[in-house]
């Protein structure tokens, strides 16, 4: 019997968060394999709420769009099940960029060393758990390990406030910065996870941002107000935290998850709002929001902000030498770890339409 | 009989452009120096955007509010008319911040060399012109150099983009790009204004954002889209700029006058909106403008930008190095300067109102 290959594909573009029957999920035969291939069997595979943006078929994403009807594309760490690639062995466990299906296919090059390079593979040690190099040890902990230190640049001392508190790029944040001697603050939503940010990671304080106090709870958390505001979510919480910034704050910008489920960012003349639900929300915030626009200037100018965006695959080059610095904090227990693991193939599209919700708690995986 | 000091004064706080009657000349007396002091006679004074932020009463300007009915703050360039100072002797010439008057009594100490400081008096060589001290060679020369060269980080071959071309902050900005091999391209209000950057200071193109074809001709005035927006006005061409950004651009934000007039940077939650006009417009923008921000924030994310605002009185430690560098290149005719002088302390309010409406062509002074 044919080896089957079950893979989760997009069948229509979502409007706002997407819903179960956006996705399908189908099976393909796989091939057998050429000479300079390998067959990969998938462990773990990532769902990030970059993905969102690239189910849109307009222009509103910094990367390229998801094609309907073949796998999401995405990390996954696989075991070689079978080889004619030159570097690679039946057992070796690599990241691959396989994404959203138990099985893949690849002739891609295999990076040298433990480097990352797009369209490669990259032979993983065991050293750690493998389904880290999904999270606190892939891409996401890369993100937050240069956004915070290239970019943020913390000082002993300073407060260093971060979204998302428990997910995987914010938990990194957080103890990054406390190794640095930063005060450090986070905001999550619900009680528990603010509770675990700080007892786990080791937060100094973790603010709900679903609380009617989120502004009044965020400035007392602040004493000494916000020098580094890694942002990860936008919208209501980034305006919040605005206010707070001291003069010379540096903002390191790695993702708005806030606005990835509606068409607020596409707002440029000459663009298209992507749907009917698209142009009501629309039409919400332009009867109720103001253009806060001259507001987020003038601080970027009163308070000289910086503000800086950056994405994560330019610096890819970083990996190998933030992996020899992170891998020793892990073992040591210095980083901790969370992980929402998802069993089963099946429940993928549920697990992503939860992450959109921030219903996840620690970096989401599927586990096959 | 007594020496008469002329004095401009506001007596209201304007809203939107200032009229002529919110502002007073007033004469008082000159007091006899005591030990220490300098009597000083203004040659020049300054008026600058920035100084309209600081006639508002709320929190809106980044600087200090201006008091009524005292005399308006800002640089002016004196001569010694008598001394029971040290350091100074009669007809020294001297940078102060004596503002809108006609004579000044100062006890401030003499900045040591060509150093500046807030609260001192820098004594000037008259190698050059010595009302440049308030334009290409103060203030505004040093915001272009350091916003450009230390923000900005021109490499050559790269497109600068600079608002209000003809001023002094733009007029510097566009020649110190040009110095180091860039495509400069200004923006101005006018024909006249457009042809005389082009000619006189050197720009590759400028653009007139008076015209309904302004997108469409800055689009085509930059080839190879823009890596350095120097941002000094905010607004519409801001926006419009912000579209044709490359990746990795940066824009280096020291004033935002589009906004300066309005309330539209008081929208922060806590602040009132200045008066019934701010409010009116307020209104105009909460129906016919979306809030930008997520477009905003998508494009500093999406094409990986800096934004990073400054204030140059952070960075008066440079000007002695920068006169240094600056002086040779204006006698030496590589960088060239347009004054506007406007004669006599009466009609310094106009003046400041003509500023404030894009009416000016030049660094505007004002000559006693």
């Amino acid at each position: 019997m044919a080896l089957m290959n079950k893979q989760v594909v997009l069948v229509r573009r979502p409007n706002g968060i997407p819903k179960r029957t956006d996705f399908n999920i189908i099976e393909t035969v796989v091939p057998s394999l050429k000479e300079g291939e390998v067959l990969l069997k998938t462990k773990y595979f990532s769902l990030d709420p970059y993905m969102r943006p690239r189910m849109n078929s307009t222009k509103g994403s910094y990367i390229e769009c998801f094609k309907l009807g073949v796998p999401l594309d995405g990390a996954a760490v696989c075991v070689v099940e079978e080889s004619r690639h030159q570097k690679l062995k039946v057992g070796d466990i690599v990241l691959s960029e396989a994404g959203w299906q138990t099985y893949a296919v690849s002739s891609d090059r295999v990076s040298e060393g433990m480097s990352l390079n797009l369209g490669s593979l990259t032979k993983l040690s065991d050293e750690v758990k493998i389904s880290y190099y999904l999270g606190v040890l892939g891409m996401p902990g890369l993100t937050a390990h240069y956004g915070l230190l290239d970019i943020g640049r913390p000082q002993a001392g300073e407060t260093v406030v971060v979204a998302a508190a428990t997910g995987p790029v914010g938990s990194m944040v957080g103890q990054l910065a406390k190794l640095k001697g930063c005060r450090v603050v986070g905001i999550a939503g619900g009680t528990e996870k603010c509770d675990y940010a700080m007892r786990e990671f080791g937060f100094d304080a973790c603010v709900d941002y679903k609380r009617k106090s989120f502004a009044k709870d965020l400035k007392k958390a602040c004493p000494n107000k916000i020098d580094i505001y890694f942002e990860n979510v936008g919208g209501s919480v980034f305006k919040t935290v605005l206010r707070f910034l001291n003069n010379f704050a540096r903002v390191p910008v790695c993702g708005l998850i806030t606005y990835y489920n509606d068409g607020s960012t596409l707002q440029e003349p000459g663009f298209n709002l992507a749907s009917g639900y698209a142009k009501l929300q629309a039409l919400w915030r332009m009867f109720f929001h103001f253009d806060q626009t001259p507001m987020v200037m003038s601080s970027i100018l009163g308070k000289r902000l910086k503000f800086q965006g950056f994405i994560i695959s330019d610096h890819f080059d970083q990996y190998a030498s933030f992996l020899k610095e992170s891998i020793p904090l892990i073992q040591s227990g210095k980083i901790k770890v969370k992980e929402d693991i998802v069993k089963g193939i099946e429940n993928s599209p549920d697990a992503f339409i939860r992450l959109l919700q921030g219903k996840n708690f620690g970096k989401l995986l599927v586990e096959i």
